[in-house]
């Protein structure tokens, strides 16, 4: 499969590369989408050829990969938001990876998978597994178009959605997200997401949202790194509204609680949905000011903990704390079921987010007076850290 | 926790021990079912003491703990259904238990917890960890009753059940669960369950039906022992109807389906559901064969393979199909959901069914010519084993 991977990068790159270079030839290459059995005629044409062209001025070499829309197009139409949005979520996702990948101590580097997928639209997926630093870190964008089931049109109508019921719609998605779980359990894990939605509704009129957060789970309690953290994320939202972090740090304990054990996942962060207002360009700037606090807001504590001393039984609770986020994300995550039950999913792209290892010990209690009775109390007990 | 363990078992067991000894002394002990907060004032009065003096009929040190309906009553309506299966999958529950445990390198055994549920009823839950032979070994028994939540009645109709809708309903559950996760990769892991259920119509009339299944989960395709296992249920069923074995063996193969990833858990057994017919009698005797084939089925693989020897890379694969046995279970299992979902659910005797350690590699794919490619051949291709 590594053999198959790196031939679809190279058909890829290829593809785009000698579509920026000829300008009379069609060709013909095979592009298959990974694990999917995915497959689609790549066919590059005069015209593509020449569009191309235009996206010489579209830095690309910055971005992880080339963009899903070509770049002719999205440069053309720079004002449409499904645009700004996918250039915002390509930048954000090369600075992430280059910010992790600058901490590792042996110059490991992110893999990069460009997918398309046959139902519309595709993705690029980048992860790094077992290094130094980061046992495992996935970092995702996807753009993609569909049609809603009937399934998730009602969950969305029970949200408060105005759409029309027992039809398929046609949807666009796009978003980033990351997992990252260090190896160090000094070091917490942090998770990221955000997203623009598109649905078109019969009349032909359109309606579009915003969705997002950012949040920590550490395995040790910093009660600096939750202050650090959580204000990083305030100020981010304070330069829009400031009734948002209140509001989305609520939130956000309320989505990431593992019902079953009642407990949270982290120490939380913000969380929110259906962000449509006060106007579309603001809600644009509001979500790029989150993603754009991720770095400030995570990095310092990667650097502050990732050589700290630890052993065994430190190792050992971080893995259980593990077990508790697949729990989270198999059983209660809205993302990971929508991701998972959508025909056509790329699930390599979705599970990215479980880690390298987890555990679980039947009734494991850690002592109350111990380091990790203490992280338990908070997640027990969700608190204010600005 | 452990104390607090501890403490229960020393409970209930000195609850029962004092039951047998004592006639005229009204004793208050505190039962606390753990890790729920549940808590009861067992009160051992005088008739119950009385009653207590019959169950010296009924052999009670042969089961891993007291069973949770008192021995007289047991004793006493010897017919009941309910009475019946209790008997049942407590001796299943011991004899399995305990031939386990004689595999065991170093003497280690299981770890009894019997807990009672505010809501009615309670179980016994034994649990084997970090064993030579048994990394994970959990085998429970519980003996509920409640009330059916109208979504859980919604999703008996759509099974074809006759329930009255949008009413709560009282149920009766009982049954045996266990998953075995040996530590040696050429050791399959394997699965059953065996229930029996009963739900009271508003007119009074009663409806009842059994459930169970065994299935295995090997890491490494041995052609004989899947052969012999399968040979085993097949038997198990035919002594009661040859057209069982063909159309449990294509249920289990529905059921343990990982439907993203489009492959099985593992090379299935036989899974059922909903059997009502010819006769209550019957069709408990039936559950019982199934529930007996459980050990000549699965302890000789474990003699077989248990010294057989592995390194890093089979340990490796195991942790990662590890991995998707924990998809399976969280996303897709109706037990676990059923069971996560119900209100006062012990949520420790449900997730024992998840392994020590689980592994979660993106894009992992055996080249197909290995043993690793072997097993994922037939996980995606179900075949006939007998």
């Amino acid at each position: 499969m590594n053999a198959l991977r790196h031939t679809i990068s190279l058909v890829a790159l290829g593809t785009f590369q000698l579509g920026r270079r000829m300008k009379s030839q069609h060709l013909h290459g095979l592009l298959l989408g990974t694990g999917l059995g995915l497959s689609t005629i790549a066919s590059v044409t005069y015209a593509q050829a020449e569009a191309a062209k235009v996206s010489r001025k579209l830095n690309i070499s910055k971005f992880m990969a080339e963009p899903i829309t070509d770049s002719a197009t999205l440069l053309e139409d720079k004002e449409n938001m499904r645009h700004r949005m996918e250039l915002m979520i390509m930048e954000i996702q090369a600075e992430f990876c280059r910010a992790l990948e600058s901490e590792e101590f042996n110059g490991q580097k992110f893999k990069v998978d460009r997918w398309l997928r046959k139902e519309g639209g595709g993705g690029v997926t980048c992860v790094l597994q077992d290094g130094d630093v980061f046992e495992k870190a996935g970092v995702n964008v996807s753009v993609v178009t569909g049609w809603l089931p009937p399934a998730a049109v009602q969950q969305m109508r029970s949200r408060g959605k105005n759409l029309t019921e027992n039809v398929k719609l046609p949807f666009f998605a796009s978003g980033v997200s990351a997992v990252i779980h260090p190896r160090n359990p000094h070091v917490p894990t942090i998770h990221f997401n955000y997203r623009y939605f598109e649905v078109e509704l019969p009349d032909g009129s359109k309606q579009w949202w915003f969705g997002g957060g950012t949040d920590l789970t550490p395995y040790y309690l910093d009660e600096n790194d939750a202050r650090h953290f959580h204000k990083t994320l305030k100020s981010a939202c304070d330069e829009h509204d400031t009734a948002y972090y209140p509001k989305f740090k609520k939130w956000c304990d309320d989505y990431f609680h593992i019902k079953h054990r009642n407990e949270s996942r982290g120490i939380g962060g913000i969380f929110f949905d259906d962000i449509d207002e006060p106007s579309q360009d603001s809600a644009f700037k509001f979500v790029t000011s989150c993603a754009r606090a991720v770095i400030p807001s995570y990095l310092p504590l990667v650097q502050k903990h990732k050589n700290a001393d630890y052993g065994t039984k430190e190792r050992e609770w971080q893995l259980l704390r593990r077990g508790r986020y697949v729990e989270f994300n198999l059983i209660y995550d809205r993302g990971t079921k929508f991701g998972l039950y959508t025909p056509g999913a790329r699930y390599e792209s979705i599970l990215m987010s479980l880690p390298l290892h987890a555990r679980w010990e039947y009734m494991h209690e850690p002592k109350a007076t111990s380091k990790e009775g203490d992280l338990l109390m908070v997640l027990r007990n969700p608190k204010e850290w600005v």
